[in-house]
């Protein structure tokens, strides 16, 4: 009764799979102060020429280059006034900051620069300014009309600050899906409240609603089911009519009362693969309800959970959402970790980054895949291939943060 | 006129005085669904040994372990309900994953090693069970009162999984800070409608507040104040009275329009220092108000008002929140970048792993303090310190994220 590996899928056959159909959430158009940390859906244009005008970059006068040593002043352009002019070759006008440089004008000598007698400013001895200074040419960022921005990108500071300045007042991003978390088993309690002692606390909902909302995931709602099929349909049923995305956890594996891939069934669920060739998680299930659903069935283990979590639900829903850049990267195993010749490995280890700048990674592998309390002093984990042997410290591997 | 370098703190200084002086916003208690991301400030530990019990960790059957080959099934042990018994050395029960093991029995066998005859399991032919094997041990991952999670963390999925499973319905996490961002400048208009040739749309505001709410500071209140020092001392006053922290843009120069610094004093707020010896970002202006708040007055410029923000403000409000590990690390230089010999550059990047491991960053340098368009194709910025000649390539320098 031992399975074959050949019914696995391998982690890049699961991926490919999953990514074929995890579809799209469609686009949500935002205030801007509500869009920090939003996975962008529009391509983004400079509404103006950047700077808008020649801007003035510091506190002084505003002259004429020239072999003038000695000013007339006859006015101030502040920043925010409409441009004023100067008069002759040896007059100036007071300029601040951000002001547009005054007509007749094309240099800026700095306050500190100067001596002051009346109304007249007179340059530092030996100091000569240089034709064109400290003045920011209008255009020399970007022209009217340039792509600053593409789709895909998650909305930082100076992106929020480029949709600011080019008048979006509202920006579209990617609608973050409505997800469902359903943890089975009879043997779950609430987090209040008494416990005994053949009973757990309800834990996984909490680390997947987490992992979710720290990557702009927020429309999440929590439901449990006990280990009774009727009890199961009746929970997977009433998902599956509110939410775009299901992510169950518990009742996936063999035993007689894993009901979850037989309501799935029942519900119409179309089973896309389930087992994949990797420790832990290797009980994961994925599939497609009738209206599009996805389905994410993951192993009731807290390790196995948020493992198949971070490895496949949340790098596919932010590709539906049309994000461009995986989070994951290549980092540096600074201690061996023994390979599994027919699965792959997901190893919890701590990130740092060492005094040259390498991402070095430490495994802290876990005793087993119930031990989760020890996760929560580790940064996420790195993935290793099936092999013999082991991989050795110095090895490259991809990292996955929590 | 020109200012000596001796008015300058270094960088070092700057962030010493800041820290000296940040104080701490207190503590909040919050529902452990709003806990993601949040900043730990209490001690969390295990309500319960954990595992609770001798866990079964595969669907199979649990056995006494020795030679008995045959077994006579009397029921099944179910995960979530009370301790079972089997009755004899060649009984056993069905169990389940997270059930309790059945008292009298300390092995598992799984379903896949077993075939079944009416009431009767045989092990398949050729396999003989360890003793002891796909049994969780009670207590082998932590005991009751082990402490699990230290203050000072951020709290991720993991952590968020062992706060549920030891019963932290609520939990003790750091206030954020309520926060003002004021901008000044008449030349400012808002994002939305008509804006004049001479005048610039607010940006400065979404940037700010963008890069505070990615790192969970999330109660902020923006306004406006124009170059007008009755104007500027009004805001200020207002901002002053309802705010813990106020972040401000603009007006801390030497122009004769830089009210910020006079309002301040007006207002009774102690100068800690003004202008730091680094580029972009030389006339921040850091202060302490009457009641304790922190006054962060940072350049106009888009690009020196978020650098300072990323260099000073933000770091400096997390470890006043008790945040324990910063975010910065180290990266390495993968061009070389001109070092200015009086001031601290900071220098935006782009940042990648390479297939080492290696944190490698390509320099971007801003045309000028204004351009900020170009910006948002960056991952952060380093910092090097003051120095002749340049910074080669392999250089390791500190990161700082947007």
């Amino acid at each position: 009764m031992c399975r074959s590996m050949a019914e696995l899928s391998s982690v890049a056959q699961a991926e490919t799979m999953i990514r074929q159909n995890v579809g799209d959430f469609g686009v949500d158009k935002v205030l801007l102060g509500q869009a920090s940390g939003r996975i962008l859906r529009q391509r983004v244009m400079a509404e103006r020429d950047q700077p808008p005008y020649d801007r003035v970059m510091m506190d002084g006068i505003a002259i004429r280059h020239g072999d003038v040593r000695s000013f007339h002043i006859h006015g101030t352009q502040r920043a925010g006034a409409p441009v004023g002019r100067l008069v002759a070759d040896d007059s100036c006008l007071n300029v601040t900051t951000g002001a547009i440089l005054p007509e007749g004008s094309d240099t800026v000598v700095p306050i500190e620069r100067l001596s002051q007698q009346n109304d007249q400013f007179s340059l530092e001895p030996g100091y000569t300014p240089e034709a064109g200074q400290f003045v920011h040419a209008r255009a020399s960022d970007c022209r009217t009309g340039d792509v600053l921005l593409e789709p895909g990108i998650r909305l930082n500071a100076p992106a929020l600050a480029v949709l600011a300045a080019n008048g979006y007042a509202r920006v579209e991003v990617a609608r973050s899906p409505s997800i469902g978390i359903l943890s089975t088993g009879d043997e779950l309690v609430p987090v209040e409240g008494p416990v005994q002692e053949w009973e757990i606390r309800r834990s996984n909902e909490q680390a997947l609603a987490g992992a979710l909302r720290t990557r702009g995931l927020t429309d999440i709602h929590i439901d449990w089911a006990g280990d009774d099929l009727d009890d199961t349909i009746r929970a997977l049923e009433k998902a599956l009519s509110v939410h775009d995305v299901l992510i169950l956890s518990g009742g996936v594996s063999m035993g007689s009362f894993d009901y979850v891939p037989r309501a799935l069934e029942r519900l119409g669920v179309e089973r896309i693969f389930h087992k994949i060739a990797q420790r832990p998680g290797k009980p994961m299930w994925f599939g497609i309800g009738r209206q599009g659903q996805r389905i994410f069935a993951l192993p009731g283990n807290p390790v196995s959970a948020l493992t198949c979590c971070m490895r496949y639900v949340v790098p596919s829903l932010l590709t539906a959402m049309g994000a461009r850049t995986p989070e994951r990267f290549t980092v540096m195993l600074d201690a061996a970790i023994p390979l599994i010749p027919t699965l792959a490995r997901f190893v919890p280890v701590r990130l740092r980054h060492d005094a040259r700048g390498c991402a070095c990674v430490s495994p802290q592998p876990a005793s087993t895949s119930g031990d989760f309390s020890h996760l929560a002093t580790t940064d996420g984990f790195v993935e290793l291939p099936p092999g013999e042997g082991s991989a050795s410290a110095g090895t490259a591997a991809v990292f996955h943060g929590w």
